[in-house]
């Protein structure tokens, strides 16, 4: 393998993180954000294009207004990587960008070394990761997938633009809206390779890691009510006090994350009614995140969190309600193609550690129908959906060398 | 004692609370909004001036804008009840307004026997307790016994209208103006008929309580400070939750007061930052309101509440942060006059409970020139502060008789 061929493209594709930042519809030029179909996402459409036809790609934008680029093979099957091109308010410059960019960097690899190759390769940009636009996330991948059903298609941002229209507007072919991208049996398989937005790698001082699963998640909103009073007025043995309620779960929830392996749990929102200093207060209501990677495990560590909360409640005279706002399973990575990677990164005397996904990714959607990998790329700081969100290049040259031997390994 | 009386007196003593309820400046005419020197209080003004005239007093509008009404003694000294006029936003109809209308029925019973009392008496009607117009408690009180220094007089409302130019409004002779109503050695001593707006008497069954003291209480901002991180990517030992710091606070806070006779403390407002769903709290503010009738051991404990606080944080690599954003001292009530509160109750064959106030009261103020006791009436389902406040008439007439004897017992 060209070491010096690899350092370089390793270089340009910061670069190119570089210039895609440009391409933001924030009123400060100088903060990225990037929604679905946008015309920021235009500017980056053409710029991104422009280079996957340099590494040799075929480009088509497809009917869920993914930027797709593919290289054909000696037989049908494709192997595909990609990430998205659109951004949260004021984000980072990696956060997806990174895997667009890192799988053109490897078509590129595959230009220069004139290999000839068995399977297909494409690369996809989706569209839609973040769900800025429609409040509706992995809107790309849900297309290139499966194809956008109606009920997505009338949904409708801030504008009140439908994401028909906004596709339309876009450029994309009208027989086109809607329709998968690629046929499920046509796929090899699906890797993405992305910052990993968390402290583990850092931790360990490791540049990349392997993820085994995309873990499952499920949002909750949470409400304690006791009795408003006056904070002088009443004796504390005759209060009932939402907050102390909450505080006593959050602790609680705290306590059985800790003792429970691969699972993360997080109070992040809480809000005091009537919230004055001088009230006990009456009513907490809460937000509730939990997330595991066995997802009939993650039910029952729910259930038992809910248990909690009502014997607390019960001790203390409150009500306690839990209402489940939003449900994702988990999605596990191929194991054959976790070895693959392991293969890769012994090959190049790095340790081949594991670690879970914490975060959703694009690769949660395609796994429905297709086996998936992951390679995460130490996060600095563990910093992400921020603009100080960095990368160092030499993890980048390493996961390019890494996904190279990876892609070869396949077959 | 004229039993028929006193009855009559207790129902009328009512009617005028539902008369004064009347004089709102809420938008909304069905509900009670009666700030200082504002015009819903000149109309309370004139309706209990004609009701003290009525009462054989003499009404004068001192310094501060509170309605005095007096009646001569054998000799200079004076004693003097009373309780405030204004109210808070959408208030009750009997905090503060009935201890006004209760020294009046008293005035009028002391007509009704043609009494000659050694004693002066003076029913003060304050302007001001609750603050709400010029952001400053107390202004009725501190007016009536220390006259308005300069920086109150300063004080602007809302609209920017300086407490000043509001007394001059109101009908305040400029020469009056911030000069004290009384000089403390013509006050034999105050005492405050109150209702309890707590739930310490409904939870004894009884009608009335003698209060032992005005807790001191202090109010607190404080802050915890760790590490805002994604919910999903960031495990639970690499964690510096500011709420989970905040949580064990909180609960370590209810302990101590719990197991502290006499101590009450209250977080009632708390926020989480950046309050989403699924972020780590970075930061968390919340208040602590702290209540104890003896300051010096008021003072320990805040101490102690430090430390705890600052424990918690360094054990779970947080920052701590506290500021202290008021305090006030304790105002315990005359021994000597307990013990008439006493005596009179138990002539009556009720029980003589004694209680603390967890709330302020203008007597918090009077106390720092002059001995003060407080009864407190029964205040159903200990609520107060809100439009459904209310009193029975029964106890209403317990407290009239009590006083009666009380005043009598005063030589």
């Amino acid at each position: 393998m060209n070491q010096e061929l690899i350092s370089r493209l390793a270089r340009q594709t910061l670069q190119r993180c570089d210039e895609l930042a440009t391409c933001t519809e924030d009123s400060d030029p100088s903060l990225l954000t990037r929604t679905c179909l946008g015309e920021a996402m235009k500017k980056a459409h053409s710029l991104t294009a422009g280079w996957m036809e340099e590494a040799g790609l075929t480009v088509r934008l497809d009917g869920a207004g993914n930027l797709c680029g593919r290289r054909a093979g000696q037989e049908k099957r494709i192997v595909v990587t990609g990430s998205h091109l659109d951004t949260i308010v004021h984000a980072g410059r990696y956060d997806g960008i990174l895997g667009v960019l890192l799988g053109i960097a490897l078509a590129r690899l595959m230009e220069e070394s004139r290999v000839k190759t068995r399977l297909g390769f494409e690369v996809v940009a989706f569209a839609d990761e973040e769900g800025v636009r429609f409040k509706q996330p992995y809107l790309g991948s849900i297309g290139y997938m499966e194809g956008l059903r109606p009920g997505l298609l009338e949904l409708t941002d801030g504008q009140g633009i439908s994401l028909k229209e906004a596709l339309l507007q876009f450029g994309v072919q009208p027989d086109e809206i809607g329709r998968p991208s690629i046929a499920a049996q046509d796929m090899h398989s699906f890797f993405e390779l992305h910052i990993e937005q968390g402290p583990v790698l850092e931790a360990r001082g490791l540049a990349l890691g392997i993820v085994t699963a995309i873990v499952g998640q499920r949002w909750y909103t949470a409400r304690f009510e006791g009795q408003a009073n006056h904070a002088g007025t009443t004796p504390m043995e005759l209060r009932r006090d939402a907050l102390c309620g909450a505080a006593e779960w959050i602790l609680s929830t705290e306590e059985l994350a800790r003792s429970t392996p691969d699972f993360v749990a997080t109070v992040g929102r809480i809000e005091a009614q009537p919230g004055v200093t001088n009230a006990v207060p009456g009513r907490v209501e809460l937000t509730l995140d939990i997330r595991h990677p066995d997802d009939t495990r993650l039910r029952d560590l729910a259930k038992h969190l809910e248990e909690r909360a009502r014997t607390i409640a019960g001790r203390r005279q409150l009500d306690f309600f839990l209402e489940e706002r939003s449900s994702l399973p988990a999605a596990p990575c191929s194991s054959d193609l976790m070895d693959k990677w392991e293969d890769s990164l012994q090959a190049m005397g790095l340790p081949p550690f594991r670690l879970l996904s914490g975060a959703g990714h694009d690769a949660r959607i395609v796994a429905l129908k297709s086996p998936i990998s992951m390679l995460f790329i130490h996060s600095p700081r563990g910093l992400s959906h921020h603009p100080e969100e960095s990368v160092r290049e030499n993890d980048v040259a390493l996961c390019l060398q890494a996904a190279w031997r990876y892609f070869q390994s396949l077959g």
